[in-house]
């Protein structure tokens, strides 16, 4: 009868040169779990993905290759139904030329999905694919299958969120260790005290995925907008009385799937978790981020070797130069003007990066870039805020708010994705305009104006 | 930016004649949804279900018209990725065709299951859907678009199989009393004798439908495989030990949702309940259903009707017009010679029936069909096996015993899927060979051989 | 060693005459479980209750003679150790003295509870005992002692309150059927109503009786505070939105467990109750009962026969009279205003009876005493609020509305238990005074101004 | 009414000498939390617990004595009720005698129980007692009082079994790696390791006291009865296959609660777990514990002191000083034979000890008394099985297997309850023997012999 046909699979090829006898052994059981009608398949869908496991890193590339040349549309049958469906427009064309367009890895990949464990495995699978399109990019297609795949099965109708505090199970907290990539959980005391009364962590988790967090947010509750991100990381900080905390500071974000990159998390999360703070916290009034600017240092120091750039001046080339030197330059009396000078010129250059900078249509900060398509607002810029070596690396240790005000957060989601508009704060925007302005000497005291 | 056209998305069209307003916001709200990016949609996605909701049944159709004509592939954009890929047929161009092939309205469902109860509300969409594509054919296309999302969402790895027993929610409970649909159930001291110690009870549930069962089954434990469905259904009969059980008896399986109509769920579940009861009840040998023959006696008639037919002889005329008699015929001693003859060439005619009558390639009696496809086998045709007057007009009261016998379900489903196969028993065999036999007055007596 | 020496249990006596053989080994069993040490009696405890199981009821009025005979304590042993106390109170002495007047068949008891079940076993046993009591008075220190331990056992800090609704197990559920006592279920529809969005179930569990509630409670969620019962009671009743409600009307309280009789969880049970509801709907202003007045008729009856009574006069005669006619007496027009004067009558003589006549320190009447020791106020009684046969022949169809608010209710309890002053409203105290008054033609007329 | 009279609470002391303002405050919070009737006492007893909490270690001395000056029997009624029962030993009046012999305060506990988190109140104010009694004996009443509740509450028909694994919630472990006092756990490491799947871990828990284990085990799945402990507890020790164990070994238990010392868990916990392991790994033939000797070298080294002592002779001496050397002597050839011969003399001493050795009746060594309390047999004292220093002082490292056989524990038990009798292997009481042989050069030879 020929269901196998039905997905258009091609006839196996021959002996391929150079085929490890593992992948041969495997590509030949996925052929058999395509054979199957459906409902039948849960044990050899185990089977299948063990072959898979047992194969090393060639005898994958090998499959995967397979998945490209035999499992892959028919461009006969693709160019067919495409040719029926212009003579004839018809709904019955189109769903066949639909049929006929869906690569029968896509079936083969839900199939799998049958096997107990299976939607972990397809998202190891992604993630090692993934791995190898840098070298082998004709891959590609095999990611964007069980991307298109698994992004639908995440949907996010489809994850609940749960609150993770010193009560969640530890094989769920010792994954939070693992996977913290923001600012690292130094061991169990570290995360012990970023679970404690005056901390919130939230995570997404899936029903195929028992345990497994798919990305979580630590946040901190706080008097005020922080705006330094050390003392919320210090393990010995005393605790404070969420009762009396009018801020709630999400001060980092951790995807732990690699195998679901470029499935959309995030902005669902932070939503949700405002909201569930809101219920048991009636007095917090902010929602705001303390986050990372990660190009900042690499798009001036790209600046300040372009001759034009409106950015590359003197005292501009001075204040970066300054950030190499003992921690961010000013320590003792006589640099202190010298300092303050040189941290306005930061700070402006750095509103100006955040906001008028772009790649395409959108922002250059990927940071950026996501809070603003959330409709999130860039309120401060922090200097000294992250005064790790890395954060020094990346943007001379300033940080920045962003806030999650649920009364503009669709307006400014909305003018985003129209025009590219990103919204910021009046003190950002003027930082910014410093940038444009005639440098004269009296810019510094404007600036600590604006600043104060 | 334009993110709603890479949906491919049409510009709306005008005024449509005679379109409600309601119908006419819900599908501005359903552009506004499709314009948002990724993750902000929920609240959104929540309003276009609310609004959908509100609709009458003619809102409804224009709406579901409104999705064929603003939610279908440009057929301009198909034409020239067609024509594309027909140029050059690159993994580029398939993915663009992919993409243009792929009917907006199925990211617009998306994106409708981020709301709360999304999900849920697909499913009764559809069911609507499916509703009205009796007389509009045209709305077909929204169906199969519904059907493949859930299809790819309820993936059988996606399921969970638990048990109902008479600790399950009373929410859950009233549920199967209203879907059952083989054996109705008389209220709730029926519900209970359905789930005492001889009986089990199981059901998939999904974890977006909490509460919600899709698929259930309805099992007793039995010595010896059940020939008679009543003695299963009497609420007073009294309850067995199920340590000294045999045999687990399939009497009912039941599909609850019908926007889930098309979505496999009962191959999976028989065959995750056969191995749960046999780990916790190791003594059962057989695992067998006690089926209903659904076409039987339209087939039947439909064959006395034609001169030619090679069951059409007095004597089987005679059987069938005994049926519409005193329950079955032969009550009494001066009919029972009579009677036994006509048991025979019924049984004789239902085995041929179900072996040799064919709707296409596969056997047209629509529960065999189901069976053999798992890899099931047809073991015994039971006589008077269920007396209501339901199973009298379909079948004359007769029913089946399909044995899943886990060493043969792989190689029966394979037998059935590469050629047709159907598996069955010696003496199912030799009875349906009786139809085809010269019929001579000796073959009571070798059918009452072949059947003690 | 003599372990079981330690327990003070008496040597065997010897054949008891008439002693059933299955009485005889029950008591060897229980023998040999207090001679064990701790810790390894869980299997004998099961084999014990199991042999307990086992007996008649002759056979267990036998074991419960043993019980008495050889697990009593040692009247030489208690007289040895009063006398030592005696001599010299001191601390060893005292503590010797109480392990002697312990019963050596509360030890036995501690170690049944050790079975799988047994907790729920010695609360049948105790039923048991209780029901033999009446009739062999000489048992009652058996269901004294487990009352004692039970008691203890299930003080209100082991409890946890449950809210029960449709979703709860229908084993749960059906309990509530079979106990419900005050206004009992009519079957599954009529508990479906009982737990729709406008009323609330409660019940206290212990983790020792999973599924098995010990006492439960009703609530209707209305608007202004309920007169009459039936229309809480109707199955058909539209269901109302929770959210407009400001009362939480208690209409039915039943204890579950027999064997628990005496162990008070009612007052503990109301008030959490109380403070669930506060905290989910924060609109609810008044929490009162609509309850019984169970010994009205039977008390006026008393008094009529009683010639010097205070209410022994002829009108009340006749309003008592009325009660027996065609629904509590006027139906049509002309016997209105005898009808109110009947009315008014036995609400006064209500009133008396609620507030003045007395059993010992406390109030005659059950109900009442039992709201008045938690703290309750009477604030109404109503006319013809229950029209139920039963409430009829009680208290002529009349249900009083008792409040519990949070504010007084410490401070009415502690009038109740120092003095016996029971809080009751202006009006009622009012209505009871007009049984003291001279009787005027003009009494009618205050009566009414006062209800008005 | 006088309730308050009914618990025989004495009226109230004047001003006591020195007595803390607070802790006059908690008195008299205590009078009114008796005088309440049942049922009302939640919201007070917190107010009572609370009150205790705050004060400091004099304060809760002075709280003690107000319990045991005001809170206890009246000598007088005692006295009274001691007479009348006397005179006549009827059912009335010994449960008078019962009444006025229980100490008020107990039903001040049981009310303090009622409050939110009594229970574990209770516990720490046993706990804070007990520290006192030692320098203040007069409390030990109290201590007594808490003791004969909460034994009666922890009845293990109220505790729960539970399995604590790497999923449990990360505020269990930690109170494993807090209470742990046989083998410490090094960190969150070393606790991952003991929960891997070659090992179990099993705890009691109650539904008062949620999250906190009253005492657990340490269980590893080994082939053969281990010998050694260091392996079992290295956390880098490879993970073997629990399918292939045969045998159970019971290394570590650890009470975890001060405040229920003397209320009798581990042999119903061993039980259990020997049951629980035996249903999911039928395997598993021997289930033994690797447990301390902890008072062998304090005995030894009493008995060496006395001249007469049968162990007194010139080579256990030299081999009991040999433990003071370089790790338990013999580490190079040419001491081997003399170390030969130590660790015969030693093991002999201790199966002597463990066998013989009495205080009272009961065996010497506390950790023996238990299990074979239990019904457990002796079966192997280990050399060298413990090397670190607590082992080496308590044992000289020796530890011994004491096996847990279901088919003789009811036995070996009953055995030992009658008439101490202690069970053991042959070749352990072949061991004991040796120290009362005349001690011959040909000892050593048929001491290896018995061993191998």
């Amino acid at each position: 009868m020929g269901l196998a046909r039905i997905f258009g699979l091609k006839a196996p090829t021959g002996l391929e040169p150079g085929e490890p006898k593992s992948t041969r052994r495997l590509v030949a059981l996925s052929r058999d779990l395509m054979a199957k009608s459906q409902g039948i398949s849960g044990a050899l869908a185990a089977e299948v993905l063990e072959a898979y496991r047992s194969l090393d890193q060639p005898g994958r590339i090998a499959f995967y290759e397979a998945l490209i040349r035999d499992f892959s549309p028919s461009p006969d049958d693709v160019s067919l139904a495409a040719e029926a469906y212009q003579r004839e427009p018809s709904a019955q064309n189109l769903l066949r030329l639909q049929q006929v367009v869906e690569p029968p890895r896509q079936e083969l990949f839900r199939r799998l999905n049958m096997a107990a464990g299976g939607t972990g495995a397809l998202i190891e699978m992604r993630r090692q694919v993934l791995l190898e399109t840098e070298t082998h990019p004709d891959l590609e297609p095999i990611a964007a299958d069980l991307c298109h795949l698994l992004a639908s099965w995440f949907n996010s109708g489809f994850l609940t969120l749960e609150r993770i505090d010193w009560r969640s199970p530890a094989a769920v907290l010792e994954k939070l260790i693992a996977y913290e990539a923001v600012h690292q959980i130094q061991g169990w005391n570290d995360l012990r005290r970023r679970l404690e009364a005056d901390r919130r962590c939230y995570a997404f988790f899936h029903s195929a995925l028992p345990g497994e967090p798919l990305i979580f947010i630590e946040v901190a509750l706080t008097r005020g907008m922080s705006t330094l991100v050390q003392p919320l990381l210090d393990p010995n900080a005393p605790v404070a009385d969420p009762a009396s905390a009018d801020s709630a500071i999400f001060y980092s974000i951790t995807n732990c799937q690699q195998g679901l990159r470029g499935v959309p998390f995030g902005s669902s999360l932070i939503k949700q978790v405002v909201e569930d703070i809101g219920k048991s916290l009636p007095r917090i009034r902010t929602y705001a981020t303390l986050s990372p600017i990660p190009g900042f240092r690499k798009w001036l120091r790209q600046e300040l070797a372009a001759p034009e750039s409106i950015v590359n001046d003197q005292e501009t080339r001075g204040a970066e130069a300054s950030l190499e030197g003992t921690g961010a330059g000013a320590n003792n009396a006589e640099d202190s003007e010298r300092g303050e000078e040189a941290r306005q010129r930061l700070l402006s250059a750095c509103a100006y990066y955040l906001l008028r900078v772009k790649q395409g249509e959108e922002p250059r900060d990927s940071v950026g870039r996501f809070h603003w398509k959330n409709g999130a607002r860039l309120e401060r810029i922090n200097w000294m805020a992250d005064m790790s070596s890395a954060a020094m690396k990346q943007s001379g240790g300033m940080m920045a708010n962003y806030v999650y005000d649920l009364a503009e957060l669709q307006r400014n989601h909305e003018a985003y994705i129209r025009s590219g508009t990103v919204a910021a704060s009046g003190r950002v925007e003027r930082l910014a305009r410093q940038v444009l302005k005639p440098k004269s000497t009296g810019w510094i005291s404007r600036a600590l104006h604006v600043l104060m």
